[in-house]
């Protein structure tokens, strides 16, 4: 049995200023949990249904510092989630500094103030799959520790490096360096009648508002999604995540 | 203030058979609502916050048999998401009935046992953009009306007409009629080689196991995303709503 005031912990790390405090972040879901557990990752506590921890090899167990076993109850009060998973495990956060020049090498995305936590995570899980290890995000995205992105991304926030930037300053370094920027907006040209190349920056906006203002005049190829909508009601769009996945697909598919 | 019966009632809602049973479906949210609203669907009743209903133009309102207001505690309780958005509505099903050789004059969809809601939600969105009037659903995929379909497709249903057949019987008519149908499989070939056509069946099967065995005779090509991936993990993939999109969009940029 968890005591009250472990909960209380536990559930405090749905909040991004306690989580860096801690420097710790949960993941939640079996799959999950496994992946971590495989991967070079801290995982420091792992709190699940006694079945699940019972299923676990022993070495794997011994490498984390708290085993805790806990009931449906208890992982409900913890869980972000409506319906909770048989494991939650908390990991220890991995600083990773990397120069923007170093990340301009490759084909990159940045992302300005992405909020939902669904969405970044798809975002990564589609750098993933693509080729993509380096996302920029603005310091106003969602952070990449909150249990909703950790959950969306699928793991694949153990492949590719996710950066907090301020991203006037990256798009700079970018444009100062001769890197295309290609801006995702509505009003932009064909993406298949582009010709992207493998370097370069994929620059995706908020959900609502698009690329800030401050940031288009680093834009240097406008681009979009064409639409075969067969819509009455005007209510068509394609969420960022799966902008993102046509978008990433699009670069790879000419240049891989 | 809504009964408990009303309550009661509402929630009942989010289960298959009684939704049949009533024909009826829960909508949530304050965009869809008022999207729906706005379409020729009928709107049964809107239970909602008094400032939410406040806002809506008087004709409007007049057109929506019971108009409930209701507190933020209220909707939480009703709500299938954790948490509750200002306003909820009752719609009533539309039976649409099309021919199976009606739907196959046009590129349409086949779904073999997709069960995530916000999957299937993501491909009707998906199919709304690029032009996919139809979805053809086996009998054993979630439910369309399902309150998590109707959110993630963030009103693409008003677009999309989406069927419930047997699929084996589907893809046979389809292969009598001389239709190609492409099997989205992981050891397909290169869907960027491939020469789609603007007809046929795009097949995508279930989360974990893929297109059913029985099928698989009817797939006339199979096609894959290639992988671009910098995984270390061994646990890249595309969800099949991200997957869908790219699918789509390769077969749109060529026939468009």
């Amino acid at each position: 049995m968890l005591s009250k005031n472990r909960l209380r912990f536990i559930i405090s790390l749905q909040k991004k200023k306690i989580r860096d405090e801690q420097n710790l972040f949960i993941i939640e879901g079996d799959k999950l949990v496994k992946e971590f557990l495989c991967s070079d990752m801290k995982v420091l506590s792992l709190i699940a249904k006694p079945e699940f921890i019972g299923s676990l090899p022993k070495d794997i167990l011994n490498s984390i510092r708290t085993v805790e076993p806990a009931s449906y109850e208890e992982l409900k009060q913890i869980s972000s989630l409506k319906t909770p998973h048989n494991a939650l495990a908390l990991v220890q956060m991995q600083v990773t500094e990397t120069k923007p020049v170093k990340i301009l090498k490759e084909l990159c995305v940045a992302l300005d103030f992405i909020q939902d936590p669904g969405n970044l995570g798809t975002i990564i899980r589609a750098a993933s799959w693509f080729g993509i290890e380096n996302i920029v995000c603005s310091n106003d995205c969602v952070d990449v520790y909150n249990p909703k992105v950790v959950q969306a991304s699928m793991g694949a926030i153990l492949n590719v490096k996710v950066h907090y930037f301020d991203l006037k300053e990256f798009l700079a370094t970018a444009s100062a360096k001769g890197k295309p920027v290609y801006g995702a907006m509505l009003e932009g040209n064909s993406i298949y009648e582009q010709n992207p190349g493998n370097k370069g920056v994929i620059l995706l906006g908020n959900e609502s508002k698009g690329i800030s203002d401050d940031l288009l005049p680093f834009v240097t190829s406008r681009i979009m999604i064409p639409k075969f909508s067969v819509a009455k009601h005007g209510i068509d769009s394609l969420n960022v995540g799966m902008a993102a996945s046509v978008i990433f697909s699009e670069f790879r598919r000419r240049s891989g």
